[in-house]
């Protein structure tokens, strides 16, 4: 049976609320607007996966350090900072549930607060001659930005293949989630072969998590139905991807005109929907995902057994097997 | 007789090649709409002012090195960015003549060039292990944030003091160019008495700049009409704040009155550009710019003289001085 994220937080509780105390600490700002904003974006925080992973993988390759506390809260300023520019970037007038900072205090405040919660995390960083940390963390950032123009990029030209489909979601989502197990290993004082492995593992678990997410545009056991929302942005994923590869010219030229002009249409969409059904590109891409989720453990392999490393692996099932 | 820019420019013009050069390649990409913006980036470019103050700087304070390259780089990177970014902050459509990337593509992709930028910039530095060009220029993007965000905060309030008014344009504007001169230092391997030195000698540039270009709200003997753009947005700046603290009372409420509720009227604009007037608000705020350039030029007696320092000079008045 899949644990709870309680139980799976268990062995590094202590760590996360140690975590939890100094990130608050860290936040701390002279200008009141900022600070009121800053106890809203604690406030708001979700169930702490990204620090999980980091804890977690320092504690199964070695065991926590300081430099581990500072990794964990560099990757949360980050990740906080692009959730926050996300909110302009979206548009999203909600994000769990609260209303975004962008709708709140507006676009202006938003790339503000994310350039200054980005610099304090480097601050913190260089201040405490985090060099590896900071490399790693701002080969994300770049990945990321990279992955996401990437995207945009080819929703403009439909012309993707599975190999761009896979550098998308690498760079977009992958990076993060590798960082987090890099940071962890590299604060543990691993040797590079080690890191290298975690950062691997990261990026497997990344990928399969991004094609589950893929996944439930065309396919949704829990609410029953597709969301579709991708499609309606003309995004290309892999179950789409696959069954234009096995289709005909002529059904491939109806699909991608759809795609292309009508896919504000929601009767219009359920046609594509069918489609990648018909085809398998459901099939195809779960046993893709389920291979990928594969790998991610068997990267785990080199590690001793440990508490630690079972709550990783259930960490694992819970991020890549989650519902919406 | 004031010197030209090429002129001023003209004892580091190889450098300023080399730089231009180094630059350009360090921004290729393989995302093709990145390049795209890229290119289009590089060709809206400028005077270079903060390449020029960075490379006068380490000249005058001692010899250009492969660092003083890579810092000016970080430093237009970082301000690219900031200016992508601002576009979204701004709203604004038009930037030096060309349509801005944030018309041009949305905010969505403002947002993540500027991210991009800033990752790619702090890459260089790190894989250079240019770590004291890096906090140098973290602590930059901290202040100019935090900067904007304060006077955000104290938009909305109206109450501000001169002592208020200096600490947000040291942050938001001075922070940038007191970063290119430490960086100008630091690269050229100077002591730590040196950089904090050139440091000062930055912050004291940048504090008149921003003190000129908030008297152009109040006086402009150029364009012969004041802009009033500032007061507008409801932005208190020196002029108006020394004649609030001489007046009354009585006039003190009107005045506030019409900034917070009528700002939108240019009659009412011209009310209080008046009372600023009569207050002594514009001979007062020039003064106090006179004031901190001559502490500039003080700060640049302990170097030798140069060429190098007699551009530097020119580049100040230059800064200073300069027409919209």
């Amino acid at each position: 049976m899949a644990l709870s994220i309680d139980q799976i937080q268990a062995p590094v509780k202590d760590d996360l609320e140690a975590f939890e105390k100094k990130f608050r600490q860290s936040m701390k700002t002279n200008v009141s607007l900022l600070d009121h904003i800053m106890t809203y974006i604690v406030k708001r925080k979700g169930k702490q996966i990204r620090p999980l992973f980091v804890f977690l993988t320092a504690r199964t390759c070695g065991s926590i350090t300081e430099a581990t506390y500072r990794g964990a809260a560099l990757i949360e300023l980050l990740h906080t900072a692009t959730l926050v520019h996300d909110d302009v970037v979206d548009d999203a007038n909600y994000r769990r549930g609260f209303f975004s900072i962008n709708a709140l205090w507006k676009n202006k405040v938003a790339v503000l607060v994310g350039d200054y919660l980005l610099s304090r995390g480097l601050l913190l960083s260089i201040n405490n001659n985090d060099f590896e940390l900071l490399r790693i963390v701002s080969n994300a950032v770049k990945e990321m930005s990279e992955g996401e123009l990437l995207q945009m990029e080819k929703a403009r030209d439909l012309d993707i293949t599975e190999e761009v489909y896979f550098e998308i979601i690498r760079q977009k989502t992958a990076s993060l989630l590798s960082s987090c197990c890099a940071v962890g290993a590299s604060s543990a004082n691993c040797d590079t072969t080690t890191i290298e492995t975690a950062r691997l593992f990261g990026e497997k678990v990344g990928l399969a998590f991004q094609i589950k997410d893929d996944l439930f545009d065309y396919s949704n056991d829990e609410i029953g139905k597709p969301t579709g929302l991708d499609l309606k942005e003309k995004k290309m994923t892999l179950p789409l991807i696959y069954a234009l590869s096995k289709a005909g010219w002529m059904e491939k030229r109806k699909i991608i005109n759809i795609v292309r002009n009508q896919s504000e249409d929601a009767r219009k969409r359920a046609v594509v929907i069918k489609f990648v059904e018909d085809a398998g590109g459901i099939a195809y891409a779960t046993e893709i995902m389920k291979k990928i989720e594969r790998e991610a453990y068997g990267m785990l392999d080199s590690f001793p057994e440990s508490i630690y490393k079972q709550s990783l692996v259930e960490l694992v099932k819970f991020t890549i097997e989650r519902r919406k």
